[in-house]
């Protein structure tokens, strides 16, 4: 007998329809004699109809007050989905955030879970209970109702399984698994069984739209087995686990990339201790936030200094960096905002030599040309003009024989 | 500076711009240097939508659940009314029936008040806050969430006075006050400025559309001041508040009637004791309200005996009672569902005789006859033929002239 955290996201729960079916799914995995526990968020829509409520009585609502309305969003899911449970014979309970005890910091509208008192939870599992409980939201020190930021209800989902030990997090969605890269740009793409914690992180420009990626470094830390299936057909998912776990590890698992990229270059920059903090301070101050960062030592005791934005930033990144080349007397500063980054993802790259150099030889043999690289453990990542994304990344998921 | 609740109902409520007048309202009382708590209510409709919900998922939703769900209507509003407060400069802060631990017994649907924990709240004000409280809602010992029913709102905010010791309770509705009798059968009916809790409670049949039963109960019990005026018009309303306060006592305050009466009698049955509860009883059982009794002791050692119950329940009631009279040997059964109930009110009454014969006489001068009589210390009721109320109702408003 097995316990089982299972999430369902707002596209799951989206019509009294589609909670009867949550409910059978619930029921199925039941009868093979597991307990269960339920996260679910908010039916889709519904966060988005309360923020227009919000909205239309101030345009910027207190985050208080605006995490007070937003958890009634869960709050409506888990009692229609205690009743459909109840309605097929099957005991079981609701509970708020609040009401397990799902303790958060005070940063509304993004707060951090903290502990989270299981002993409820477990007496109606040993009553014999489905537990349902609401995602995305908690409860600060002081009683007042946080939530999670968007997304959250994964966290909760780990978060509960970890607290509960749980023998695994399924994590339903409207995708059936993890792919090697989006089926959208190479139809190819296969569904991975297995991939670790490290690989999700690194694939989260493919991984965000399936996985909160903070509910995956939640379950890395505490070790719980995580896994992604779909919610409208059967399948085994993909199953997200640490690396030692005896697995037969492929060299590369996927290749992420991201369109959303915009890259800017500083020249000639006097090659001083601090400059690189002299440089992404004013953008950090700006909030902007700044994805890869490169430095080469040119000749001239100067150096080039070149980093990567979200495309929304790049004008006012642009503006500031001209700003601080001017100060610390820069040659010159350009940029492009048609660019995007692909990267190779695997474990098994850190014990095979030559995988950078596969990379760069199949990206050549199609002409395209690599304008940054960047690379980690486990992954390598390089910025290309926009126009070679479908190619690049088709090149590469040949070259790694990700289909097979 | 006195400290003021205030409720809002949910037609008062029932869109942003509506929350907007209320916010409006709430800054005026607060700009007299007064405290101030709102009691609001689920915007109108919303309790609804969330019932149809439940029972989409099934007809028969479990009372906890429903809990669960309905209690979201009312987080909603004090949430958006707590933002447009600000929005507007004013300190506020929002509290559930959990948070602020408005206790109740485990009767979910209808649970009712047991304490009140009023220290956050006094916190609050102290700091110059409007403490916004979801009305109709609490929390059992257990933690579970539970509603009072409905317009339990209004309890909820004369429970809160009460544990505030505040100096008045204000239910804003859409009706400016309490009147003398239906506007809408007597043209002349005039706004009383004062009632007492008493005869409140004995109006119900006119007042339960403007106040809560229960809550006038709850003021009376813990003498809190209660007043009920319009969201939408300026003006002093209705003042509710015990008898001994030094007023002017008129002999009758008030006409209330209902409609929804159906008549049963039992003829001739053997006068035994414990006959009315034999009669009673299995009606009972049933879950029949029963509101008129009235027996007479016929010449042949049998009674008559009559009831009235709701115009819904009448079928049934007959049927039932067919059987019991068999059981119990009476002659006869028969029954009216065309009959209604109009009733004389006031304190005054207990000190002025006469009040009956100059009821009786004005009805005989219409030609209505009289079907049943009933009376307690503040009020007379008789039961009349269906046609006759609108003509019984406006002979007695003139009679006892409760128009000037």
């Amino acid at each position: 007998m097995a316990l089982i955290v299972q999430k369902y996201g707002g596209t799951s729960v989206g019509s009294p329809e589609l909670i009867a079916n949550v409910a059978e799914k619930v029921l199925a995995r039941r009868s093979q004699g597991d307990d269960v526990v339920v996260v679910v968020s908010a039916m889709s829509g519904e966060t988005n109809r309360l923020l227009a409520l919000a909205r239309a009585i101030t345009p910027t609502p207190p985050a208080r007050e605006l995490d007070v309305i937003l958890a009634t969003g869960e709050q409506v899911t888990i009692a229609l989905l205690s009743m459909a449970l109840q309605a097929r014979g099957c005991p079981a309970c609701s509970y708020t955030g609040a009401q397990v005890h799902i303790l958060t910091d005070s940063t509304h509208n993004k707060a951090r879970i903290m502990d989270i008192d299981a002993q409820r939870i477990r007496r109606d599992l040993e009553q014999g209970r489905v537990v349902v409980v609401a995602g995305f939201q908690g409860v600060d020190e002081h009683g007042n109702i946080t939530t999670l930021g968007r997304g959250g209800s994964d966290t909760t989902a780990v978060a509960l399984a970890a607290a509960l030990a749980a023998d695994e997090c399924q994590i339903y969605t409207d995708v059936d698994g993890v792919y090697t890269t989006d089926p959208r740009v190479v139809p190819e793409a296969r569904r991975l069984s297995l991939i670790t914690y490290e690989e999700m992180l690194e694939m989260a420009s493919l991984g965000a739209k399936v996985l909160q990626i903070r509910s995956v470094e939640f379950a890395s830390k505490y070790d719980v087995p995580l896994r992604v299936l779909s919610t409208f057909e059967d399948g085994p998912g993909t199953l997200i686990v640490k690396e030692d776990e005896g697995m037969e590890q492929a060299q590369i698992s996927g290749i992420a990339f991201n369109r959303d990229e915009a890259k800017l270059t500083v020249l000639g920059v006097p090659d001083q201790p601090g400059v690189a903090g002299h440089i992404l301070g004013p953008i950090a101050d700006a909030d902007i936030e700044v994805d890869m960062i490169v430095q080469n030592v040119a000749e001239d005791a100067t150096t080039d200094f070149t980093f990567t934005v979200h495309r929304n930033d790049f004008t006012r990144a642009m503006k500031i960096l001209q700003d601080t080349a001017h100060k610390l007397g820069a040659r010159e500063v350009n940029g492009d905002d048609r660019i995007v980054k692909i990267s190779l993802v695997g474990v098994g790259m850190r014990s095979h030599a030559g995988i950078a150099s596969k990379m760069f030889r199949a990206l050549a043999e199609e002409k395209i040309n690599i304008r940054m690289i960047s690379t980690s453990e486990i992954k390598i990542s390089v910025v290309v003009d926009e126009k070679y994304l479908e190619l690049g990344v088709r090149a590469l998921h040949e070259a790694f024989g990700l289909a097979q």
